[in-house]
């Protein structure tokens, strides 16, 4: 639902909003969460699906830009020269990384049967934040059984906050986690979407701005953080037809939305973007050498930098405001936006 | 001189500033501007000397980071590679490169006989910005006499905004040009300087933010030009031992300072940050194969980053605050920040 | 012509060559060239042309790798951002690349009137090599008239050699200069080109491996230069449809090319290879947000990466064959690789 | 041990070997081997120490350079961004990154308590290469007992070939496995080494080339492999002191020895070079904000480049060497070179 219009919370916006405000807007993308919550675990695994058919035979086209590159996410080298995606996107905790890589080895060996027998590997793609305030993240809490069971729980509609892998985040000195947003253009007559996802776990204490006002200030005096060990992922999803460079583009243009929010990317934030559009897919088998495929005319393509700046922004700030206050690990307490406006 | 106290305007600082709160309180950093106005042309020349003495022999490490690379600079590809910057900086508008390139040749190559002999070449670092708007940028005026003055002027003072290369700029719907900032950091107990000075030329209409007020949406009413077709040069100098990585990470981060302030790096604008430190200077001759060196830890960088951050967005809002109304190419006129204030 | 089959010279080849086997093969290619040639001078201009028509209203389809980046070249950073070239290709010495951006912004200026009056700037594309041991690089002997007669005698047929841009060039330890070559391909049944230019001056002498012969040995014996300071221009055009990051892709193979023939890309090598289609187009202006590419399915892209991988090799070794021994600058003579077979 | 001086193989050569021909000739740097070998299964993990402390404490300087990104592995993002190696290096097959980097957590949380707690997460850098040729990779066969293993057996020596991660590669139509070498070279007056490994599984049969010879050819009559779906990993390790700029210069030069060897970089083939150097070492915990570095001087690397380039070629044709003709899953058989000697 993004930041809802009661919120009393004011971005600088000019694009609409698509009917959910969430990634989802985009036709055929999905999420699912799963959340694990007990005493000292506070973490759980985040699953975008592309669109909802298979995404190894029929791949979206994507790039990724690393803002700051202080992260341990896996399979974004493919991405880069290939310039697609072609698993499930999850998101979780900086240690979970392996056993979330095995279970979507596993899941997609069991979904194509010709992967390592009649064609080659697949590029499983993970991505995580720290979440070791609020989490035993020693501990190694997720298994592959969670994260096959946010494999399977694809839906358009999901919480934000303090839910799937976004559930021990922090931000800012806030308690973050997921966010997301979404916004329409009008390209050639048509209208479009372009949706974001973020796990926001970045920042320091005081920083926080919202739609230019610096409420940081407000919240370092009741509550204040050991020094940043941050990071967010941010996935940007569109049905407008873009290239890979075009893709790598608009995810560079996430640091924009980080400035806005108080982010100056700090040493130990791992700041990764990912964009992919549904618009261009690439099939594993062709019988063809050459492919037809869409591109943006870049001297246009100025609305769609800005409506994904905003989506991402917006998405931040949805990821404050849902996220309530939470006890975690050795009882520490990490207060929510909420508690402040 | 940066934002003067009594600008009205307010930034969210948390650094000192320097003494003359430019670029220059960095020890034995010079810069020289030559003005050409007249008439349809409004346009000039900008060096920056990262030290006093001989540049090629003695070179500043340095790195670069292109975060919208829609601009036709030379020399950039070097820094990359070599991690060092062995010729003042020169800043002029986009078809003047050539001429520029060509003149900082012929310095070079009177101040080192060696070059092209007994040694190979060197690597002239040319920057620009698209004036076209308020200069005949067609004529391509700046002449190698003029790039010669402006290398012959280095100088501890300079103008702000509507002068040197900055003559012709303009930027987020009003009058750019040249700004800077300075700020100061402890490091292991000790002052360190770090300065920025920006060739702004960026920013759509409506955009401009400054200390998290919008208040182009004020401007727009009054003023709108047609696309953005800017850029913007960012020239970050230190006297902190930083390695070439480091280097580039300080650049990279410029783009929290654009977001701050209204930009979201449009298609049209080569935004281009380069960031030098005088504290590791390598020679262009040697006896022996190691040179020392020092770096940063980077646990405690985050000062560093954040500080970098606060002088380059000084830097853009103080070259509007300087630039005045200015009337240019077919007599268009474009009104400066203070008109406004 | 390339290396002809009398030349005694054996490459391991797998593709077929284009009829000229020049880079001109890849219909609407063209190159030309001026040769300055006197006492101390020994240089010259070579201009490729990536089609026949108005390349900044129709831009081809561009990408480049900085295999090394030790260069002087102007106009990479926006082929990488943009993926296009939008002028034809110059080639110079290092410290006319100036005069040459200057001419060649003069030259698309008078082509295109709307450039910087009602559109925005152009991204003249200028690459050099240091050709100072044979030429008197420091007397700036390029003149922008040298540079417009070059870009205006579009060829089909060209010479290879001392010729050009390459007339001063020295290689592996002998005269190098202009070398071509091109390979046929079939893709989808039907029969498309890959030609690539070079411009050589780059290796130290006693590393020629010609067809896995290492016959720089024998001529390390004869003559021995000074430390390498050389650089290579590597320019592929093909009118096979490939997106930016598969021509990125092609032009990194160039490194294979340059490993085949005794390049370690030393450090003062300014090896760069820049690649571009005729197939997809971009035009300037368009009605439309959205432009219909297309690209290679990369899983058969290595037919693709094998052929340039060739045509780039015996380019290389083609400028060596055709280079004759050039007495120059101070008397120095350079040997050329007929010289010793 | 490398190539031996019997082989019958004979390299351009002008570098002097370490006594060991290995890796492990760089003081310090241990390998530790797990081969799985049984039915259907050929795989294993290999793991490189960089140094026999604390590496999480005490981390080397590092860069990485992708030579073609169609891979998997885990923990480059890191290196690049921070220039450092924090954890051992594992190899291990495609489908086995997840345990392994899941198993290299558990062990450095082992090894480092404050790991989470009081400090922030931990780099894990785990390559790989697709040996679904002769091994049952989709069985996932590599157990976390299996890692630990092989992180628990440093050694200076260690077995070639089809061993360890190497036990199901193939190479150019033939077997291919673990490859090592090392070279000596005058710094300063003083001796310094420069090692690599490799895990080879790259490249077309047919175009094996050993010292210029295209030996492939021969191969290729006998033993044909279907399309190649390889990848090279490459480890350079040193005591030269080097920055992080120019160790991922030296990783760059890997691509000269693939070129050397026959590899033309295929679609499908991760090619990626890790380049650390023992000389450098970055503290985890620091009082003082500045480091002192070490690096070298430019203009006299290209004797660590060559000498580099060296290695890595002699270490890819000693994998070939001493891989044995192996049996593996569904009895299939690939050929040893040493079959065809």
């Amino acid at each position: 639902m993004g930041l809802p219009s009661n919120s009393s919370l004011n971005l600088y916006e000019k694009y609409k909003k698509g009917s959910k405000n969430l990634i989802t807007d985009v036709n055929g993308v999905r999420v699912g969460n799963v959340t694990l919550q007990k005493e000292n675990v506070n973490t759980g695994v985040t699953v975008i699906f592309p669109h909802g058919g298979n995404i190894f035979r029929d791949k979206v086209m994507a790039a990724a830009a690393v803002l700051n590159g202080f992260g341990k996410s896996i399979g974004l080298m493919q991405v880069e020269e290939l310039g697609t995606i072609e698993t499930p996107i999850i998101m979780t905790n900086t240690f979970s990384v392996g056993t979330a890589a095995t279970a979507l080895t596993k899941y997609m060996l069991e979904q194509n049967k010709d992967i390592g027998i009649t064609t080659g590997t697949v590029n499983c793609l993970v991505t995580e934040c720290n979440d070791g305030r609020l989490n035993d993240i020693r501990g190694l809490h997720v298994t592959e059984d969670d994260v096959f069971k946010a494999l399977n729980s694809p839906s358009e509609i999901f919480e934000e906050g303090a839910v799937g892998s976004g559930t021990g985040m922090c931000c800012l000195g806030l308690k973050g986690g997921l966010g997301s947003s979404s916004r329409l253009l009008d390209v050639d007559g048509e209208e479009y979407t372009i949706g974001a996802l973020v796990m926001s776990n970045f920042g320091s204490t005081g920083n926080l701005t919202i739609g230019g006002e610096h409420i940081g200030v407000r919240i370092k005096e009741i509550q204040d953080m050991k020094k940043d060990e941050g990071s967010i992922i941010i996935i940007i999803g569109t049905d407008i037809p873009l290239s890979e460079r075009q893709l790598k583009r608009v995810a560079k243009r996430a640091a924009i939305s980080l400035g806005r929010t108080g982010s100056y990317m700090g040493n130990g934030s791992g700041d990764v973007a990912i964009a992919f559009t549904t618009a261009n897919r690439v099939p594993h088998y062709s019988h063809k050498d050459i492919i037809d495929t869409r591109m943006f005319f870049d001297d246009n393509i100025d609305k769609v930098f800005e409506a994904s700046v905003e989506a991402v922004e917006e998405a931040i700030i949805s990821s404050l405001y849902h996220a309530k206050t939470t006890v975690g690990y050795l009882d520490k307490e990490v207060k929510g936006l909420r508690d402040y406006l």
